[in-house]
């Protein structure tokens, strides 16, 4: 019989926020696997290091950043091959995702490879833009607000639309489109109303009003726009 | 000198998503408070209810349902007046937050009234948008696709153009504004991408294609909608 694939979710980085049930499941894992970047330690391994098992089997995935692209996409189709070997041999296998695995996770695409042949489960995990409203101490949305999650890349035109529609945004992935994005929100007269943090609740967090950001910005950084509408949060 | 406030979120309803962070603080609180409606149990008390310790000291909130009214306020002057005198005299308060406490949290009404007279943590915590992929096994998004999170009780025509604009939505909160909602669905011919969900990972959790919904939604129930347009997510 073939073992299970686990999709888990490991939170923004600080080990504490793992749930219970990633904790107990990463605790147990025979085999674990996760995206590791060329050259760089990976991010998920290291999270959740303090609770693997001593000897645990591990399938380290060399993937390039972006991964929709065919490099990516050929290193995807080798790592779900080892994967797949591992839970036709009868053991269950761990994969550790960043954050939650089906919001902007590299998971995803281990999924649309393995899950019509094998019984999959998906734990979720906390995104690192609950994680940042948290940790700025930033109401993002109450009753019938708006919150929209856009990705740095994005188009400007696109952006700037986006944006003027919602109540809240968080913009996420920003890395070297930064310059782009303070354009539009300064366009939009939105720069007093946006906070940027990187690397969230990772030792090294960061975080400032928008106006006061570094030129250069890492891939893990965010920003985070509250219009604050509601009149009954009179703090935001 | 005074206690802290501590905004602990506990996830969408299976305690074991929970993360390692609320576990040790809920199991240590010499005090919690969390919001009741009137005449039901309290969900937020629930979750955590297994890791209390005996003779907790509760502050149990009795707030109606919408927070954006004038009796709800009340009930927060009221309920944050009941957690400052325990603040006051040295000890700290957990706030018991059902999903994540800045993400449509009762916690936001409390930090308005709180915040700048006492030391502040917000613990964040798994939203059951992100638990409802999880649990249905559903990639939310990916690449520079963007998702918006929009309230079920949002006017007719607003919902039509949120929805138009988004890669992917989560309309939570759907409750008694399902039939609204399908109409928009139906009208864009996005009925198809769209599932139902309701008490995401509670025991009693129902899903099924938004075409077989039932008519009468839960206030706990969701739908969400991918429209799949990354050519890399074949099984999407």
């Amino acid at each position: 019989m073939s073992g299970k694939l686990w999709g888990v979710g490991l939170g923004p980085g600080d080990p504490e926020l793992l749930t219970l049930k990633a904790h107990r499941l990463i605790s147990g894992a025979g085999a674990v696997a996760y995206p590791a970047r060329a050259g760089a330690d990976s991010l998920a391994r290291s999270i959740a290091a303090a609770w693997l098992k001593p000897g645990v089997h591990e399938i380290a995935m060399e993937v390039p950043m972006e991964p929709a692209r065919g490099p990516a996409q050929a290193a995807y189709d080798m790592g779900a091959e080892r994967i797949a070997a591992t839970l036709e041999g009868g053991q269950d296998v761990v994969v550790l995702c960043e954050g939650d695995p089906m919001f902007y996770g590299s998971f995803m695409y281990l999924f649309a490879r393995l899950a019509d042949r094998f019984e999959v489960e998906i734990v979720p995990g906390v995104t690192s833009v609950n994680a940042s409203a948290a940790a700025l101490g930033l109401p993002l949305v109450a009753r019938n607000e708006v919150l929209s999650i856009l990705p740095g890349p994005m188009p400007k035109a696109r952006l700037r639309a986006r944006i003027r529609a919602a109540d809240a945004v968080a913009i996420v992935k920003v890395g070297r489109h930064l310059a782009k994005i303070r354009e539009v929100l300064d366009e939009l007269q939105l720069t007093d109303h946006c906070t940027y943090i990187e690397r969230t609740t990772q030792p090294a967090q960061y975080s400032v009003p928008l106006a006061e950001a570094p030129e250069v910005a890492p891939y893990f950084s965010m920003i985070l726009m509250t219009k604050g509408n509601d009149p009954w949060l009179s703090n935001r």
